[in-house]
């Protein structure tokens, strides 16, 4: 599989009433009204309303309103290199595929960076090289090395697979960052498809899951990619 | 209002396929199987097969599984020293009625403590009390104090509503230390409450939304209040 | 006491070695070399060529270099209106005087808004309301109400204190959030001590312990105080 | 080296006055005296008083108070695989070498197993496998393949090194879950030397950073490893 295309993403699941739940929270903090009756109102019927709201909170920089709202995605054919990427965002939650539980019985599965990928000779020696790493692999669980230790040979090429829940609020900080150009191109794809998933079901978080340097107005890395100037201070 | 017994509390959201996300979050860990083909499997369809495995997860303490669960709650009618005790809960997200930005127009709700509502005596000057701060608050805002100033004089009784968003691994957490005697009564009735709104809809986690000493088998504070005996060391 | 003027903050804790600490875990990233070995060359000792280096790696936005310094605060004489929008800062660790276990035995102390200190009339009528405040909490307690209960009288405006600590990231988040003039001047005037504090054992800070709208060169929220200009998008 | 046992591990970094600001937590909790007071009172320069009362608020496991107080590891020499499992701990501050922008010129430093170090044959075909690891590793590299790419042939053996910080509460939590001897050996190992490292400093710790059966009573695995009975239900 190439990486940087191959991420298998689907989001499984998102809160039923997601919208009004913003909304309710939006409106709770500056209302002497009870949550209870905003969410039964029916401006919390109007999804126009409700939207014009939360935009205009999220536009403040009040994100604890969209925290409220969390997502689950199931997650497969990424590399370890890019797990290990991901598992640093700490206020997600992860349950990822164990190489200490799960022995891999045939040639385990990998990615292909793209800068391989384009080369043939080069592809031709990776893949011939996984070959070998996976014989390995095997020869020392057969010879009576547990999982845990035999894995040490295994590459950060081999593919893993998780459940991946975050916020709202960690989401559109993922997409401000990983969508960068400065982050690597396999998680940058990975969250760009996370994105799409979630953009499918609720379209108005387009203008969000967008690169730090839309938000900002201005790159603030050492250099930039093109797409925004350089902060003049 | 009773503090005691008056909190207002919904469940207005939790996930679409609440069960499933967990149990394909289980067995992603331990399985050669991408979460995405556990997550479309027979048995992501049989909820009593999923339900045993969870179980089993919990139990043994694996609590990050749970964590892809988040439910959120429209609260109201609770004291402001008892919204002071939750939102050090620090996992949770919050959405608070603000006394900022919202002016109390006539005489603010309150929460009677149960002691004093069972004393009539004391009870009589209480309202008389609350009726008095009403009265000051009222001059020092029509004197042109902004309410968020205004409010210094608002007390403690004062009621507050939120919106509160938690995932399974916190609820839990929460009602162990929360159910617990050592707790004040009123944030041990809310709590309770939230519990029961979430046992309707998920009977299962019944077993898990108990004091701490239940989990544990023993009681961990100084003195017992019966219910467990303190662990002999 | 004046509410603006009167927090008592000290900085009562901080690493040994800090700008070490922060400059092996910048380095470490970036270099072949271990940790320990950056920890004691040369550089080490060199405190221009370390600053020089970690103000790049903040400019950049790479602030989880930044969490491994800890500093801690002993503060009081803040309202309780103050300490609750404090502990909404949740990456912060707090120890708060409890209005559970400590009765208060003669007149509880308070914080005065500046808006009622400058209207002397309206000063007396505050101070007159405290004192009958403190007559009906005693008079509560030694009818046997117990304080956690008795305190539901207590105002927003009367003191507290705490043990506070946070991180260097999170402390120049709250610079951010509350040095804006959109926060309460209370708040405000207790993070300005909080930081001038800290600016006083570490003077390099003083860049980054500024409003929001300093670190993004324009203001985000709706109206401007004038500091910066809204953004034009 | 040998994975179990080459861990290199520094505490590098811990607070001033580390025990005067735990006790100052405690006391202001239940204290009408002023959290500044207690820093300067006799007692606070009392060692032994001081730990009487830090282990007593331990117990009880009201572990916030110990938040205050955080420390920073240098650690070298351990598996990319063991910080992967490591980095999971999301309340901890890691600055860990890049493998996307360190480019290995020789040959890559690793990890054995122990299980592989103690059979002869297996050890001379793994430092083998590891001699080819690193060869086609430099071939990548010498072909323009960047490092963060060529880095995909790299195993989980492979060393790496990190500045890693965390506060008290949560190096009690690492260590009841890691000490345990379901972790796997290296991070054990890992932990078992930060503990030692930081009870060289606080000998008063030792009874705290123990595995989690010592701290419940009981083991709540599905098996025991006979350190303490799986409890009775």
């Amino acid at each position: 599989m190439t990486q940087d295309n191959n991420a298998h993403v689907k989001l499984i699941s998102k809160p039923e009433n997601m919208l009004r739940t913003v909304y309710t929270a939006c409106r709770t903090c500056y209302s002497a009204d009870s949550p209870l009756n905003i969410y039964d109102c029916d401006s919390a019927h109007d999804e126009e309303k409700m939207l014009k709201l939360i935009k205009r909170v999220i536009s403040s920089g009040h994100y604890s309103t969209i925290e409220h709202i969390q997502i689950s995605f199931a997650i497969s054919n990424i590399s370890r290199a890019c797990s290990h990427q991901l598992v640093r965002h700490r206020h997600m939650s992860f349950s990822q595929k164990s190489q200490r539980y799960v022995k891999e019985k045939g040639q385990f599965e990998y990615l292909t960076p793209e800068t391989i990928e384009k080369n043939s000779e080069l592809k031709e020696k990776f893949d011939n090289f996984m070959r070998k790493v996976s014989e390995f692999y095997i020869e020392l669980t057969e010879a009576g090395i547990p999982a845990e230790d035999a894995r040490a040979v295994l590459p950060n090429a081999a593919a893993t697979s998780m459940v991946a829940s975050l916020n709202l609020r960690e989401m559109i900080h993922l997409a401000n960052l990983r969508l960068c150009t400065r982050a690597q191109k396999e998680i940058r794809m990975l969250v760009k498809k996370m994105c799409g998933e979630l953009i499918k079901e609720e379209p108005w978080l387009k203008d969000y899951l967008v690169p730090k340097c839309d938000r900002l107005g201005y790159c603030d890395e050492d250099k930039s990619c093109g797409r925004k100037a350089v902060r003049v201070q």
